[in-house]
């Protein structure tokens, strides 16, 4: 069964389950001992080090290991903060960060700091410059800037060589979350922090990787604790240590040949997918972006429902925000940049994907979708298009309202759409609902259709959202 | 080689190895993912979690996974605290706590907390009724009391159930460290939290448990997360918590004969040390006990000489506070119980020990321990016996002054057993060191030895402490 969900975690890759199974034999005792066990496994533990640090491009000194991509998120961004207290208390960070990193902010804005969001353009990409400007608009003291080197639900690549300069500028600390590219290579620029999750470059769960440069100031929040140089508590999880080292190692020994691999096929995603299924938006940089990561949305179509007819056709994909995938509210990553939500697919390849299953893909995608849509009572293309449709009263009215209170998206978007055809050109269409996605979805469906989103303000109930017919 | 520190690490369970094989095939998924491969890790995870949850005595959903016993602990005791605020800020905790729990009160204390110690006896053990009094006694509102369920050092049960029931009558909630219990059978008693980690009881690292009985108070401190309940951030281990859930299952199984069989090795080194080598003390309480962990302490030997020198006779022991084995401090533990802490040994044997390997220990230590007392020149049993050496001066001195600053433990009490004869019986001897040791071992040699110790009083240098000759 194609599994095309590698961006939230990756298969085990050959080399980290040979070296997991022969540290379970050498790595099962205590580094921090001095008898022969102990030796053994501090070995080990130093030369994994050593590995990742090398990866990463950092000295080992600079470099601790800690149980997942979160704790080191959680545990990085904490300490950063901790470590310049007397700098400031603001944090910068982009608006398409990981939940992770924007959790943490939160933390640390309920805690008494402040918080500024850098803007995203429609691609997911930070402009240049936007890293300087949020430097210079602080309230107060820049503790901490944060920035993804990459996109994980659209694949877009950030500037984070050029926020790391607009930062050193300004002498503020760069913590590079690098969850999503470091599998691929080191990342550029000069940046003070760095982490990284093990799993999603086919490493085993349980490690994540912080790099803190010499020099910069770092206090650890959580209680004492002697392992990692004190900024990750609790005993080395040292077998999935030693196969998360190794396979970095492999993974980067394959990278080139295989995202030059992965990218022909996440280039024939991006340009067959609209040619085959009507009514989708592929967004993401189209040039800047990770190798295997393609996402695109689809009008009409319920995120949810699209996934499990995927599943059920056996392709395993993944939905909006990838870490809030249990929650009802829209993905931050594509609010931020103002695209469209509904139907929204990631698909990002696991290595060795196969040629044959992406075209297996590409040939089920269009019924599933169709299938989807009509369950749902969605327009035909056809329907969609604008112009007065056959409806029951032959002088079209001015204005109209949709009712879709309690209905969730696509459905406001849907009965929006039927309806537009019923007023003339420059008539408003007023669509009542209460989903927290329409307030994406509506504007991003009058992009797709060339109508005019006038704006929103609040109703007796939900949200009244106006679009005026342009053709 | 015979491992014998099983209390800092286990050596992996065949049931753990085989279940963390399987589980690295079936379950490196998302376990939150709808499509086939998360909702069989989804499965993985939840039947993980039923048979870990019977085993504490549980139910499942008071129970999550964290990525060590030490995060554990950690989150376990930030959570309760901040759950409990509005009822005050005292925590009340053992003295011979694992230093994670010593640790996180300490942050506790650094955030403006108050912190008390529960006393211990020379055995390790709490009174009945000492945590009733420390209840009394609290400065303020009481949010949190803490108890470990067996000491990881002496091997001293502690008494929870008795603990509970006074914490009970206080309403306040008790979080037991079940760390070095739980492969040996649940904890008894009403506790409130309960906290362990799997590779104590031959689970793979990487995998601790957290529970929180239903109508505890706990808020997360953590930055939000969807996983674990949101009380452990981070993606799921999930094959090594499959693999500690099935071995804790193993281990259990096992446990009633395992115990009983250790338990007889463990009354032979009991038996057989003080026979064997002179000048020792077997510590920690000797019915109450862990069945597979003995600890004592050699006068006249450099603990860290010692290990190295039975590490060279292929027997890996650990010394004093395991988890501070790095500093030079003795351990709190001992220091607690006010027993000697040089030359401390403590064995803990794995499931699996054969007997011959603890007689080839009984057969190997005596030399070890005779060499490196000889080395460091310290008196031989006869020497030490008390009565007037045969010293160059005929006329005893009243009174003598040791200068042994700078010298670190066993050298001061080395040489206060040489000079004791040379003071007539009344006489005092007078050690000035600098060693933080000696605070421990000069009144711990006193009560071995049958002198009074006067005490100590700061000196220009370092601290003095006088001894009487009593015969």
């Amino acid at each position: 069964m194609p599994y095309f969900d590698a961006a939230s975690s990756a298969p085990l890759h050959p080399v980290a389950r040979q070296a997991l199974l022969a540290a379970l034999d050498e790595g099962w005792a205590d580094p921090s001992r001095l008898y022969r066990e102990g030796r053994r496994a501090r070995l080990l533990l130093d030369a994994a080090r050593e590995a990742a640090a090398e990866a990463v491009g950092c000295r080992p000194d600079e470099l601790v290991f800690t149980p997942s991509g979160t704790r080191a998120v959680h545990d990085g961004i904490a300490g950063a903060l901790a470590g310049r207290r007397r700098a400031g208390r603001h944090l910068i960070v982009s608006a398409v960060e990981h939940s992770s990193v924007l959790h943490a902010a939160a933390t640390h804005e309920a805690d008494g700091g402040t918080v500024a969001e850098v803007p995203v353009d429609r691609t997911g990409r930070v402009a240049p410059g936007a890293y300087a400007a949020a430097l210079r608009e602080a309230p107060g003291g820049v503790a901490l800037a944060c920035l993804q080197s990459a996109n994980h639900e659209v694949g877009t690549l950030q500037p984070v060589a050029e926020a790391a300069e607009e930062c050193a500028a300004a002498d503020v600390p760069l913590l590079v979350d690098a969850a999503q590219s470091l599998g691929w290579g080191p990342t550029e620029g000069n940046w003070s922090l760095l982490i990284a999750s093990a799993h999603k470059w086919g490493g085993p769960a349980g490690v994540g990787l912080l790099a803190v440069r010499k020099g910069v100031r770092f206090r650890t929040v959580q209680p004492a604790d002697e392992r990692e140089s004190g900024r990750s508590p609790g005993f080395e999880n040292l077998p999935a240590i030693v196969a998360a080292a190794a396979s970095l190692r492999a993974v980067r020994a394959e990278a080139a040949a295989e995202a030059e691999r992965l990218r022909g096929l996440v280039e024939r995603i991006r340009a067959r997918v609209p040619e085959l299924v009507p009514d989708v938006e592929v967004v993401g940089d189209p040039e800047r972006r990770l190798p295997h990561l393609v996402t695109f949305s689809c009008l009409y179509v319920d995120g949810e429902a699209l996934l499990h007819e995927l599943d059920r056709a056996e392709f395993s994909v993944s939905s909006g925000s990838s870490c809030t995938s249990s929650t009802l509210t829209p993905s931050h990553v594509l609010r931020a940049m103002g695209v469209l939500s509904e139907g929204n697919v990631r698909v990002s390849l696991p290595r060795g994907t196969a040629d044959a299953d992406v075209d297996r893909f590409l040939a089920a995608l269009p019924g599933v979708v169709a299938g989807v849509r009509e369950r749902l009572g969605a327009p035909k293309p056809a329907e969609a298009a604008p112009g007065p449709g056959p409806g029951p009263d032959p002088e079209p009215e001015p204005d109209l309202v949709v009712d879709s209170l309690g209905k969730r998206c696509p459905i406001p978007v849907i009965e929006l759409a039927k309806v537009i055809g019923e007023v003339p050109v420059g008539g408003v269409v007023t669509v009542l609902a209460d989903d927290e996605a329409a307030r994406l979805d509506i504007p991003a469906w009058c992009e797709m259709r060339g109508q005019t989103y006038e704006g929103e303000r609040p109703a007796e109930r939900g949200v009244a959202y106006r679009v005026r017919r342009r053709a």
